[in-house]
């Protein structure tokens, strides 16, 4: 539902009423003087005023000389002065009733600790006026639907570009201009851009918001180079579900270097791609992995209904051409997506139908289908037939010959309300006119194999949304030892191994107790994260004398290499397991709780083989999780090895998982986790739990928090 | 050097002076009805004769019943009769005298034994009077320069088409109309186009090598289901690596299933797509893994030189749009390529030359950079600079608003000669203006960030063509046991780790011997490939009684679970080692001898982490095979574990590679090869061997053939 607020916000941003340009400048090689000549070519109705301390007059219109000087405040400003005067512009729109500044300069929080200062004030004093910022960076805001073209992108400078529904935000200013003209040339057009630059106050998920419930906007497309405001993206992303708007995101970032790339850009810390994949994922926010798909991708992500964990998607694939086809398959298999060939019984309803096709994984409907009558039949059994999930229509040359009849069954059927199940297309050869049509007949409709198979496997995975808290509670968490973090992983109901906490002096004076031997033996601290690298374990103690002998050396050791006093050592019997297995839990301080499942050791580290999800989980996503690491074969009974317990693993990456609701926990790792075979269970022999404040357990409670 | 042969076959195919149309239809809805309508239309100047055993007229034109009705024989026969009518057909073509007949029906090799014999009567006959077969499955031949629209492929109903200078070679018969319009889309234009559809005789290879020394073809275009005829695509690609001109391949079949499709829809076995990979790269052809980079890709290959293995290659970038040129270097990183800032000289001298721009690792020349001269100039030092071997020039939104301007820098830059590195062009806005005048102006330009980095990074990565062997001898190989492959491994060089026959009967009789335990014992026997499944190895044999009882107990498991009876077993001691890998040669049918480098273990096995490359391999490649395994970090001292002994591994990799000179090898899998702290060596503990005959050290040679 949309509040006052968010509608007022929307309106100053999208339909102002009235607009200042400050610092519009009258040389047209200046990227402020586009925004006037923009605005007056797009044909925007409300009231333009330009602003310049020079004064003097741009296209036949009075310049003023401050915002003050206007006499009424207009909804909103495009600040285009330098650096150094946008704090006093920003006082000055705030003064004068300004409702949204957008700041095209940069320079501030990502400039080191000047600008930071300088956002700092400038955000207190727009807070101070209930002004709200768009930007700094932002090269502004276009409303196809009402001729704002109010941005410094001259990219805009072209007239008759199509409009349309969907809502592009992108961080990178530049590329609201670049997706402009690729829709354009793929049929496909915009109803608002917006450039949100660095995102000093307003975030791209509050602008996005703000239109949630404007009819003309069908859903959203993100360019992003990080994750910042996760609380705002929440929201947006919540409200864009209930409403069945897609939201579909292309992200920088992929790889190490690139992601510097963004945080030196933009000031803002880019963090780990997977994670920012997890947080997307969790709010059903479809990230795809080819430009073309981020501008083709979202009516079928608005047309395939998120899935639930686990269960397979099977796309169909019908075609007059079977090398093409066989493209579209290949990069599905990429993508991890089964293709699946027709049933008989489809097979024999196609036959009736007068679509008769050879059995096989891909439906070649050869010349035949090239006649209309044929493909709308087929495509009428396939998008009803019980084994599908998805149907992609394959189209050949006559897609490009005769596009009306190439397309024409594709749409008919796609729009006529008999379809189970969601067809996408695929054109094999240059065909933009097909591709046009599809378009304008809301078939998700793809130029590339690459990107069809991209933007397919992204709605297909796709997950509800889901509400899941955001913040860390802040502060400096401190590192419990390892026998308090069994405390609280046994408080959560988290196997333990074993074990006994013995003093190192007691042991000297009196000789061990009678334990079962062989054990292991570590220092007890809450100075050690890493004790294993500082001489603090020893493995494989056969009896009380060696017990002895290892507190001692450990004791020394950990002294020389680490600098602490070790008073106490934790001995667990050796426990036989077919695997060892890490489950984390943290809170990541833009996106929130997460839980990590990885294989333990070396080798499954050097792999990063691995898998994120934001926390809590259910156990149909913590199974899930575990089919998505390739080391966990050897745990499902690889060449007839034994199987491990996986229940009891789903069952503690669901506890871990819950952690989340302990705002007092802020890290915890359990690794190794032994996996023992099926039905043996599985035990923890190692943790670390970082805290905030008092210990939770601690205080007596029998749950972690 | 093209022969006399080729040059008549290039004529027959691409510029006959007299066609035969066999089964051609009036019925303009079927495909037969089509190459008399497209010759004519394209204005082929040769004769056209329409043969059909109904005679009658077409278009105007006298049809004649049979091709022995003709008074002298065509070149070329186009025959697209029903399956049951080709053999005849190929007979009376045959003994008419015409050289080459494309087939167009299907139902042959792929459709079973019988179809497979109607194959071999085909071949046969043609051979009988040395008439040359393209197909069957073949959809035709095109050449844009003389008219020759010989195809049954509807795509080619357009007139107008561009041509150029790129040849596309296509298994896929559809593919080469869709090549052909998305060629035109992007403003590149083609030679010859040509359908080789199932190659029962005239191979992909063998076609394409008649056209080397045409100077109208300046690159090839392969799509490809699958290799075939390897002998034939060795000789093409070595002759075009001779004269400089790129090869470009784009093959389906990269996941299971797609492989599966490409077999059945051409009767082929795909084969392992990552062993076509190692034979594609060992011929210098590079693989694209995007349809856009098959088309676009040529000219890049073209400029790139093949690399030296084990030199890193670096890219620089430069841009006016950072957002835009941030996609490319993401997608550089996901393809493993290093992108590089310019050093402060380059800087510098960028400074001096009136392009300054920020350090960084994109040199982003900001709106600056949208002026020609400035663009012209930084081009001009990066082109030059000796930290870069490529350079990207990514432009924004002016290459719409002024291609001329945009991208005149570029080819200036690109062909004045001054340039050190290529150049590639990567347009952020949809630019069709722009990015035709790049490709007109011989400067490789990309639509997509993807298709710019794939071509990018299998340009960089691409080999020099190599003569290597390619058949296997034939006949069926059999297995020797351990003591045997061990001799025959040794006399290659390997290291073995010691090791001692010992008969089960003198052991029971007499006890063992001396030894230093703890050992392995294994059953010796040349039937068991994979002794450990069947309890023939024991592992930590500590004495010599247990040495007996696990001889006995072998005996007895292997009779069971194998029935295969064991007389001896041979002896090794245990040996420590860092890690373990496997080492493996072998013949594949189609492409030859092959080498395999994997981390041992049931993990990695899982990871199916491993390096493939055609035999024998050099120490640079055989190095380089090394840093392509994820699991042989932990050779390398990874979190300060001891390093692997890497040169000795290296030299076992070569040394195994070279087996590919031993014509009666057909398999020989060192698993594992244990490898010790570096400087100790590396032992095989264990190898299966396979040889064709009499096993060659068996012969007395101290050579392994």
């Amino acid at each position: 539902m949309a509040s006052t607020i968010s509608t007022d916000l929307a309106t100053a941003l999208y339909a102002p009423r009235s607009i200042a340009l400050v610092g519009a400048s009258a040389d047209p090689v200046k990227a402020s003087s586009r925004p006037l000549a923009f605005l007056r070519a797009s044909g925007y109705a409300g009231t333009v005023f330009p602003i310049n301390r020079k004064g003097g007059e741009l296209g036949g219109e009075p310049v003023y000389r401050t915002v003050a000087d206007l006499a009424t405040a207009p909804d909103h400003a495009f600040i285009m002065t330098p650096t150094a005067s946008v704090l006093e512009t920003v006082a000055e729109c705030g003064q004068a009733g300004v409702r949204v500044a957008t700041i095209l300069s940069g320079g501030f929080g990502e400039a080191g600790p000047e600008g930071q200062a300088l956002q700092e004030r400038i955000l207190a004093t727009a807070a101070e006026y209930g002004l709200r910022l768009l930007g700094p960076n932002s090269l502004g805001v276009v409303n196809t639907h009402n001729g704002l073209t109010l941005t410094a992108n001259a990219a805009f400078a072209e007239p008759d570009m199509p409009r349309g529904g969907l809502f592009v935000a992108s961080q990178s200013g530049s590329m609201i201009g670049a997706l402009l003209s690729r829709g354009a040339g793929r049929g496909i057009g915009f109803s608002r851009l917006i450039s949100v630059g660095a995102e000093m106050d307003l975030s791209i998920g509050e602008v996005c918001a703000a239109t949630l419930d404007d009819p003309e906007i069908t859903g959203y497309l993100l360019f992003l180079e990080t994750i910042r405001h996760a609380e705002g993206f929440r929201r947006f992303a919540y409200g864009a579900a209930e409403r069945g708007k897609p939201v579909v995101a292309y992200k920088l970032g992929k790889t190490p270097m690139a992601a510097e790339l963004a945080a030196s850009h933009t000031g803002a810390l880019a963090g780990e791609d997977a994670v920012a994949s997890a947080f997307l994922a969790d709010l059903g926010i479809v990230r795809v992995h080819t430009l073309d798909a981020l501008i083709e991708g979202a009516p079928l992500v608005a047309a395939v209904p998120p899935r639930t964990p686990g269960r397979d998607r099977r796309v169909g694939v019908v075609t007059t051409t079977g090398g093409g086809a066989a493209m579209v398959v290949d990069q599905l298999g990429v993508h991890g997506i089964e293709v699946a060939p027709p049933s008989e019984d489809t097979l024999a309803r196609m036959r009736d139908a007068g679509a008769a096709a050879e059995p096989g994984l891909i439906t070649d409907l050869t010349l035949a289908g090239t006649r209309p009558e044929v493909m709308r039949a087929a495509l009428d059994v396939l998008t009803t037939a019980p084994e599908f999930d998805l149907i992609i229509a394959v189209a050949g040359s006559s897609a490009r010959h005769a596009p009306e009849l190439a397309v024409a069954p594709i749409i008919d059927v796609a729009s006529a309300g008999r379809a189970h199940h969601p067809i996408a297309a695929f054109i094999v050869p240059e065909a933009p006119e097909a591709l046009r049509m599809l378009s304008a007949g809301g078939v998700p409709s793809f130029r590339t194999p690459e990107a069809c198979a991209d933007a397919i496997a992204a709605s297909l995975n796709r997950l509800p949304a889901r509400a899941t808290r955001s913040t860390a509670v802040g502060g400096v968490p401190t590192l419990v030892d390892e026998a308090h973090s069994y405390r609280i992983l046994e408080a959560a109901g988290i196997p333990v191994a074993p074990y006994v906490v013995l003093t190192i002096d007691d042991l000297l004076a009196d000789g061990a107790p009678e334990l079962a031997y062989p054990v292991v033996v570590k220092a007890l601290s809450d100075q050690l994260p890493h004790k294993s690298d500082v001489g603090g374990v020893v493995l494989g103690v056969g009896s009380d004398q060696d017990l002895v002998g290892a507190a001692c050396r450990i004791r020394a050791d950990v002294a020389r290499l680490a600098d602490v006093t070790v008073d106490d050592v934790l001995v667990q019997p050796m426990v036989a397991a077919v695997g060892e297995v890490l489950v984390g839990y943290r809170v990541d301080p833009v996106t929130g709780p997460l839980v990590v499942v990885a294989a333990g050791g070396t080798l499954a580290e050097v792999y990063a083989d691995r898998s994120i999800r934001m926390a809590p989980v259910d156990q149909g996503t913590a199974r899930e999780m575990l089919t998505e690491i390739t080391a966990f074969e050897v745990l499902r009974g690889y060449r007839g090895a034994p199987e491990g317990d996986l229940d009891a693993l789903v069952a503690v990456v669901v506890a871990v998982s819950q952690l989340a609701e302990c705002a007092e926990i802020d890290e915890a790792e359990i690794n190794p986790l032994l996996v023992r075979p099926a039905g043996q269970g599985v035990a923890a022999v190692d943790a670390v739990v970082r805290v905030y404040g008092e210990s939770p357990v601690t205080k007596g409670s029998n749950t972690p928090c």
